[in-house]
């Protein structure tokens, strides 16, 4: 009988998950430096919950959702992405009422779609994300921004493109919506089947079809931005006056929607543009999304938000090359020849550990030669052979291994002299 | 509309996820110091593997899995525990042919059962666990046992009882298994109907019955440690003796088996014996799994792990009032008043952040007043007010919150002048 992992899922092996560790502290650390705090949601969600916040139209819903029933005949959905449930447990938990305003969230943890097989894209994957929620102010806006570039600048990376749209408020959207409609209506039947049904339930979602991208209606289609309000368009400059004030570099993108149906006024995204990609992709896309805790039972509270893939961070820090640095290294592997000198080694090593000196030995009853070879493959810094001499001395050679120095040493005084040494 | 999280599960808020993110790095740190490495595994899994490998008969595989079908028709489970997916890892990709041997591994994540609600009881719930995989050597049973200990004493606990047993090897358990049929057979009419189906199948599970177990004949039930073939009695006598080394006390209990199936030769268990819980708890559970690999479709490698709950490792913590060093603390907030002062605000909280300052501002547009209110909520370490004369003179007054300290400061000097003070 022979197992594989699932079909679009992957394993993080040793070699890869010390990466995934350090840009998890990474982005801990950043959040504790901008105060955002850590939710943890479940896994699964009511599928009723991304139905309604999602949105239904959109191709996450309708093809890519793992849902199915649990043994008390609940729709459970396994979470596709973060912000719905992290807005459903900022309304259960009835966090508008908090003193501290706004609620400034992060997560991050496993997210599922159902999609088609393609090189990066997996059906299982890890998404960071923050919530800002509770506050309209046009600087949070680029505090949430600034956050998301953070991330990239901290593991080190350098080529990258902000992004950003303003997707107006209700009334702007309404007059697009029809301008959309009167854009489409007269060509639809050369669209999509998808596209011919978005045209009247949500037209917006053509700009985002897959099918059509090439269409040349997609390019001539009338732009949101044309139809801001005055409000909205007010409300688009000062966060671009915030961003200048952060020294964040952008580009305005009139064609960027986003793929959820939440989002309105400041949508972004963050582009690697590093050569070792084939072409431009998108790492991180936020937006804000003010309505969308009422629609999920709560009061109007305004939000805004990000998300990004650690899979293709990772795969971004491969295309430019860099480095993180891991520090995952064995301190000091203990030799053992015969019985009695493996007790003391079980012993010793044990004393190392419970200083913080990682420590290992031989579980293989190996020769002598076989142990040295597995001290090396470990890399390990420091190594002592112990034997019956060892044991009657009650003392041991210390070798360190960089310089190849050797030093004896008490039993009793081993654990300081390699802290010392460590140093 | 209201929505809420699903039954069974629970969110975990800001104020609890440090304490979290607290144990969590001191089991990494833990397991770097064991020389154990991170394996990430899907949170699914293909449905035969667990009944492969956790077993047919157990009441996890009848009763409790989250089991459905992928868009693909492919029988899907949400993972009820973490050794199958480790051990499928382990097989996949050959980690047998590894130079370092025996391979050490952990894992830490969510698992899903569908368990009856009761009080600590999550239908998902995170396990950390670890696999010590190509070796039967009992020193790295007693290496296994103590890392286990070890993360409990890490984080302060101290109420722990180690219970061992072994199950000794196939013809032990056979001698075993014809013994329990003897014993039980006569009476097994008083027994609940699954204990009736497990008499033939599998009678070691009537041990483990929730149901049965005030039954008189489960207290008289033949001990498999009666039937230890002289190698499964000699290996415990040596993992006992590592105990000893390791300075680690214990209890020997001839009825603890484990839930599971594939377990051989050691099984362990932790207990907390806290009087803040009801009753002596189950902290942490493991074994030998010899023979689980091959059934998986790898080499007859012999393997050891255990599991234990995060959940109840963090009951624990407040059964015995263990207070975690936990450092979450804000260090400056900056004050603005006006949006002059607001926009060199951004910029400072932004110089601020990029020097690991952990800094934050208004985003509600409040008084001053409310805004001093809301630094004191944060019990920030500095605060600064930002008004028009601030602007002018280029400089800012530092309050030492603790202290009541005030000094003027050049914007230019904010940044460094605040790290002396917080180092």
């Amino acid at each position: 009988m022979n197992f594989k992992v699932p079909r679009g899922t992957q394993d993080i092996l040793p070699g890869q998950s010390e990466k995934w560790q350090k840009v998890e502290q990474t982005i801990r650390d950043l959040c504790h430096v901008y105060r955002y705090k850590e939710l943890r949601t479940p896994i699964f969600e009511s599928t009723e919950l991304f139905q309604r916040s999602v949105g239904e139209t959109t191709d996450v819903v309708q093809k890519e959702m793992y849902t199915f029933e649990d043994r008390g005949g609940r729709s459970l959905t396994l979470r596709p992405e973060g912000t719905a449930s992290a807005v459903r447990s900022y309304v259960e938990h009835k966090m508008f009422g908090q003193a501290d305003q706004p609620v400034k969230l992060y997560y991050t943890g496993p997210m599922f779609r159902y999609e088609r097989q393609q090189a990066g894209r997996y059906r299982q994957f890890v998404q960071f994300g923050v919530e800002a929620i509770g506050s309209a102010d046009p600087a949070i806006d680029a505090e949430v921004i600034a956050l998301a570039m953070d991330v990239y600048a901290s593991v080190g990376l350098k080529d990258l493109k902000l992004v950003i749209n303003s997707l107006g408020d209700k009334e702007t959207r309404d007059a697009h919506r029809t301008a959309l409609i009167n854009h489409f209506e007269p060509s639809i039947g050369e669209f999509c089947s998808d596209c011919q049904k978005r045209l009247k339930k949500n037209p917006l979602r053509i700009l985002d079809c897959k099918v059509d991208r090439e269409h040349p209606l997609m390019t001539s289609a009338p732009a949101l931005t044309d139809y801001l309000t005055e409000d909205s368009a007010a409300y688009f400059a000062q966060v671009k006056s915030y961003l200048d004030v952060l020294g964040l570099s952008y580009e305005v993108d009139p064609n960027l929607v986003r793929g959820l149906d939440y989002y309105n006024h400041t949508a972004f995204e963050i582009m690697s543009t590093s050569s070792g990609f084939g072409a431009i992709t998108t790492l991180c896309g936020g937006g804000r999304y003010n309505g969308l805790v009422e629609e999920v039972g709560g009061p109007d509270m305004p939000g805004i938000g990000f998300a990004l893939s650690i899979e293709r961070l990772l795969l971004a820090v491969e295309a430019e090359s860099v480095v993180l640095n891991i520090e995952d290294g064995l301190d000091l592997y203990v030799v053992a020849i015969g019985e009695e000198a493996k007790l003391k080694a079980v012993e010793l090593v044990s004393s190392f550990r419970a200083k913080g000196i990682s420590a290992d030995m031989d579980y293989l009853d190996r020769k002598m030669k076989a142990q040295m070879k597995a001290a090396d493959r470990a890399n390990a810094k420091f190594v002592i052979v112990l034997g019956e001499t060892e044991l009657e001395e009650q003392a041991v050679n210390v070798k360190t291994m960089e310089t190849g120095d050797q030093a004896k040493v008490e039993f009793g005084q081993l654990v300081q002299y390699v802290l010392d040494k460590k140093a």
